[in-house]
């Protein structure tokens, strides 16, 4: 239960120009408050307008920077970088920011790129081997080979920018220029903050306000912003068709961050409102599994009038050098992720709130610890609906196969993670609960819905079977018109 | 911010004999569940029948044990410790378990003794130097000296525990027995819990919980207790007069741990339902400071009718490394430990909901943000009554000039802190909250009774002023029996 | 005296391909061999054919790589370098084997480039930023762009090699092929061994016997050699005009090392021939500075039938970390690097042999040691002419005004160490010593001839005063010969 | 190869009182000087005079003790100790110097204990468990044991001696005295240095005049010498019997080291001459296996007259972490501890000269080397007799039936190594050479005599077969002796 059956974002991005002369320092902050969107590792890559500098490590923000690492990261400008790898490739040549043309320009990148063919060619063309460089890195050449022609950063990444099919917010650097884009779909947040008489960038609002700056704008997808000294100079690239991810509002996002204008918090809250809505039920005692499900049990309990408990206590203080059970302790009631409180759930009939299901095998543990702990029933509310489809744009999901919704339906799973009953939010509650429209969004993984063509990937989804997929028939016209529109 | 002004417990400790063959990793996943407790060292000694084996180190449990140590305790005996140490002295040989008689036996402790008069006439009469032994140090050859005249480790801790003048919840081991020990006034917790054949014992019930093992019942004040192959031998060495200290409740416990048969979290909800009663709020909304105050918070929403709220986020993933903001970023609005969601404080009259005020500069700095998030008022309630004096048995209190309680009245505190009201929890109200009798806790801390004499730090408290002291004239018979009593 | 008043080799290098399916462990041992030429840090890169591995690391080869780091270098090409840098500039970018073209190539360097004007033009012309390059990554660099216009790795070495105005021995590697290339003028050794149905290149001849490789020849002066499946394909870029630093004879290569032919050892001993032929000294006993005096004091010995004694041993195991004395430890008479054997210097008229005097201050040192361990008298007797010039080429030498005998004449030097008489092996003995010819030889920091031009370096050197250059005519037409030559 | 064929000292130990303020430094410089006699852990304690100070740890002396453990070692009294550990006990409770009494005392031990009967009743009467104390642990024990009972540490140490039976030379200290005492023998070496107004005491003289100390006298074999601001207090607890281990001059002690009042240096090269005395060999070059066996090789060329050469050079920088070759590269010609100067032997007759053998696994590579570097003939030249016996004093050496010499006789040992010939130098001549009485040397490794008794390890030593022994008559009455004398 230690080994947390969700979905993991792979990345956060920073980046700053002239709001402060220890910009090194607002990197740390900024990407410390993103700890959550990459914890694998680090890297902060800054300039002071004649060199650039780097420091870049396996951990955590906390563990990764010392004071002396801050001391030999100089200027007014810098990009930063967290990373939750996908998969094996532990080596630290993927750590970012990269730096390209011998440390003349620095790149950071949260998305990924499904299809690379267009990109391979042009690196190869340029006689750069590719067999090492993941996404991320051929960006990096393609805009470096740009550099070496003699354009400036802002007119290389620029004329790189087609080539890069699939997701990016990222943010890249040369010693006098901070250059941010995001693909035409803007499928991974990323917003501009003001601070003192400078600018920063941010994968989430969370990090501005953390370091005190003023939310801007966001950056539009399909643009490439320049930010130097004469302040920000902006070109469209591609015409934005705006896709964010809603697993953002979902799980992702911390709480306190803002996205299209709407509070996570808020819209979590409203999850589970709405989830009161769909469904009555006829229990003693919401209880939350923390920290991710506790806005929407906040408002689920609001909407019912049935009150909210602490039942579940997490664990907290669980790092990579964690030591996993033998054998032997395995097979007794260890308890490593979550705690029950007795006095909350003893005689009580329980509902059970948490935020998604992945693979089931977490639930399924949760429930068997809440009825060892006297819950006379157990029923199990999912403020999202089933995710049925893996993500290819920046997360990191198990294969369709281990996905449980995939698999089975509603009534299987209650019976596999032995529910009394189990309740998904409707894909058109989640919708409306956001107080967005549907176009706004990606919801791939509810829809197999890719507004942004996976290539080959496509081959290992399956639509078939008794899991009728959601409107499908839109599906196709979605590729259809996202890969016209390349 | 990113200091926490909270009172610290100093240590968890962790003992177990025969419930597993690999008791050193019973100890290790207890100790992670009692993280709070103790977060500088933590330590494990074992012992498989022929000898003692140990290691410690500064940092986490999780960072302190690799596989390889673990590897390296063999055997099916065990104690364990977390230590919060108090001053700078942090210097290895303070990490316990101690280790006494080469390497024949090993001891740990959580609590403190204020006077230790006695303990150093004893040692000195033996030729023990005692420059550098602070009183764990001195406990632990004490009851060396009664081994080497002869006795059993029982015999041994029982003769000695007369010297023993002040607060102790402690596990001494040698190869073949466990001893467990509690002061006469149980101000520390420690209970027993039963695990397969054997037994284990630790500072709160949610280690039990966390390895699987069954309350059994508390080590009861005065006693102690034998636990080898026989089972359970036990000496009541003085009169029970049981005072466990009331913060405990309060704070530091686990919510999901139990004390004197009571929810930890039920006590915590009971606290804000009591001061909802005593104190009728105009607000909007009810915030709580994360994460202690969230049960509390409940409580006061459901008895007031106010709903709750998400409004502050807690940046995780602070350690140790973690490098303090420079003067230049002091003076921005940089937030370290909480995050403001606005949307749930912008235009509304806040109730904000604390467990205590210590030195009053951390929730100074939390009203202050959340009314530049746009709350019109902010109320603070805190759910227990004014710190006014510091402890003496196992907390690292400041001095009492640094309490802020001790200087100024809740008007001023209201003003200090910039609040539009201030509202404490009622002494009598704390009490009733818990269920229990007031004669079963220690409330020194917002009494100045103290149960056990703390010797010449008695100089150091004030009694006078305008801040009338709470009984002051049942502190006078307290001093006066608990002296009598040694 | 522990701070070694030495000059200092910067690197050693080494290549291999096919030679042993595990190259990065003969890697290993050849670099771990030749340590004397490189102590700051350590690295190897490899391939397997299909892409290229590499780490890298400050310190001692036996430090520097662990089992779980040679398990990640696979492959059975290899290229190690050891580095030793000049100035303050420790920084990890500058770790040698460099990585270039995306980890598409490699490349190390022994030597110096003292004028980089045209290799700069050609980087800037292609918009590589030069800030952070030092000379071995300007080559890199240079090369890389050649492999991104499509040319092989022998062919881009062969096209850049004319932009390299100065000093290299030198190796680099892509997935499938290694080449290797030397300076027109040989300055630093490069040979090529045989092993198994492989190759191995090594900066010297210790490294192919230490794992078991056979000599076949030095790698050329202007030779650019490409090593691979299909064995050794040789161009000639440069007309071969060899000038082998003698300084390799004299002081930097191990003594069981064969250059041009000649043991450096069986060289060294008639150094110290030579000189006792030059002059006969009334003295009771040879004693060598160890452990590098060691051939010559035999020589010396033999010739003159004055016996050898050792009269100074050396403490060894000092490191980085190594503590120097405090300022009060100074003021005793502490010894650092070297003991007095009191037994073979009490009471004795003593030859004291060197190999080279540098600053002067060590050798001061000693000669008051051995006075104070009793000997009566102390001849210092120099195994090379004076150092009167520093070398730009690839060695670490201190400015000019710090060579003592720039400043100084025999008379005064003597003086200054305190020794009874000073005698410095003549010139002419030395080349005649090699059983080489003068040409064969660079000799600047004994001459002041500089072989190859050393840019504005040239107005830090003064030719005048009491101290006349030896040969100085043959000086200008050796710089107008080399200038012209390229 | 790389895995050193050598027995192996076990400690060096060294006391100060008064010589500096900064007692810690004096300490570094003199264990790193003995850095030779201990190369596992290493350890100072001090004292200010009020408390004792220690740090202490696995590696070698620059590598344990950074600048900042020296700074939190204040005082002008110090004890240190650097390590060999025999077997696979590593760890770390066996560090020394030992701390007592909770830190009122500290030990170091050079020595070992075979018998320590007496010793374990009179910890086991006192309730100390014996089971994870080696023989130093237990007379640390014992010693604390009489200071508990009042005693002061010169008292405490002198009524524990006659409990240590076997080898010790050792150094204690508590907050004021500094003691130092040697066994009744002297088998160990221990000498007394004045520096300023104080003393040091260390195990070789090379560590007095590494710092500056001026040679005062041995401490005597049975004395114990209390050393505070009074000066030296002797008390002599057993009748001296001197019995030097002869191995301190055969390979153990640091040429420049002065053992009984013979340069060891001047010695060993005594050990050559009288081998060139007792064995007339027909070759063209001595060829010393370095670095221990040159002053004897000087000393057999000068009296026989073959020149020496340096034909074998050494490679330095192996550490603990220095990686074996794996099986494949064990084939190849991998040579890992010495290169052959092909020079020196090519085409020549050749004398080995070497101090000892022990297993004989490693001349017999050196032999091989020699051979395929062209030597026509080797003969081997051993400057001591053959080892034959083990030791049980405090030396590291194999099992009796691993001594190569204990199992075949010169021949059969000369076609082992594959030399031509083999030569030992005679009992007889290795004591003449030493200029001192046979009576006065321990001599058990060519003899079998052991001058204090071994107890039950007797058993495992064999006097039997072709092998006899060396005066093993005087063997048994040595035993009667040295049993009557406890």
């Amino acid at each position: 239960m230690y080994n947390d059956d969700k979905l993991r974002e792979k990345c956060a991005i920073f980046g700053t120009f002239g709001a402060s002369s220890e910009a090194a320092r607002l990197a740390y902050y900024s990407l410390w408050s993103m700890q959550h969107r990459g914890q694998e590792s680090s890297g902060i890559a800054t300039s002071d307008g004649k060199k650039l500098y780097r420091h870049a490590d396996f951990g955590l923000v906390a563990n990764v920077y010392k004071e002396e690492h801050l001391q030999v990261l100089p200027g007014h400008m810098a990009i930063g970088h967290n990373r939750y790898s996908t998969s094996g490739g532990r080596d630290a040549i993927y750590n970012q920011p990269l730096m390209g043309n011998h440390n003349g320009f620095s790149f950071g990148h949260n998305g990924n790129l499904p299809k690379t063919d267009k990109l391979e060619r042009f690196l190869s063309k340029h006689n750069v081997p590719i067999d090492e460089l993941n996404d991320s890195g051929m960006m990096a050449a393609a805009i470096e080979i740009n550099i070496r022609k003699g354009m400036s950063l802002f007119d290389a990444v620029s004329k790189a920018y087609p080539l890069f099919e699939g997701v990016f917010s990222s943010v890249a650097m040369d010693k006098d220029s901070l250059v941010v884009f995001r693909d035409q779909h803007g499928i991974r947040p990323l917003s501009i903050g003001k601070l003192e008489s400078g600018y920063v960038v941010a994968s989430e609002t969370c990090a501005l306000e953390t370091i005190g700056a003023e939310f801007v704008r966001d950056v539009k997808p399909g643009e490439v912003a320049l930010i130097d000294e004469r302040g920000i100079t902006s070109k469209q690239i591609k015409e934005p068709k705006l896709k964010l991810d809603i697993f953002e509002f979902v799980y992702f996002a911390r709480p306190d961050s803002i996205l299209l204008g709407k509070s996570v918090n808020t819209v979590r809250e409203n999850f589970g409102r709405q989830l009161a809505k769909e469904c009555k039920l006829d229990v003693d005692v919401i209880i939350p599994v923390p920290d991710s499900s506790v806005p929407a049990s906040i408002g689920f309990s609001k909407e019912s009038g049935i009150p909210i408990e602490i039942g579940l206590v997490k664990n907290r203080y669980i790092n990579r050098t964690f030591i996993r059970p033998t054998a032997e302790l395995r097979k007794r009631d260890l308890k490593m992720k979550l705690n029950p409180v007795i006095d909350s759930l003893k005689g009580k009939k329980v509902g059970l709130v948490d935020d998604s299901i992945v693979r089931g095998t977490t639930v399924q543990q949760v429930v068997s610890m809440l009825r060892s702990s006297g819950a006379t029933e157990v029923h199990l509310m999912i403020t999202s609906p089933p995710v049925k489809f893996p993500d290819f744009y920046g997360i990191n999901t198990p294969r369709q196969s281990d996905l449980i919704a995939a698999r089975m339906n509603e009534k299987e799973i209650a019976e596999f993670v032995d529910a009394d009953s189990l309740h998904f939010l409707s894909y058109e509650g989640m919708v409306k609960a956001t107080g967005l429209s549907e176009e706004q969004f990606c919801t791939s993984c509810f829809t197999g819905i890719y507004p942004i063509p996976i290539g080959k990937n496509m081959d290992s989804i399956s639509y078939e079977g008794g899991r009728p997929v959601n409107r499908a028939k839109r599906h196709d016209s979605a590729i259809h018109r996202s890969e016209a529109s390349i």
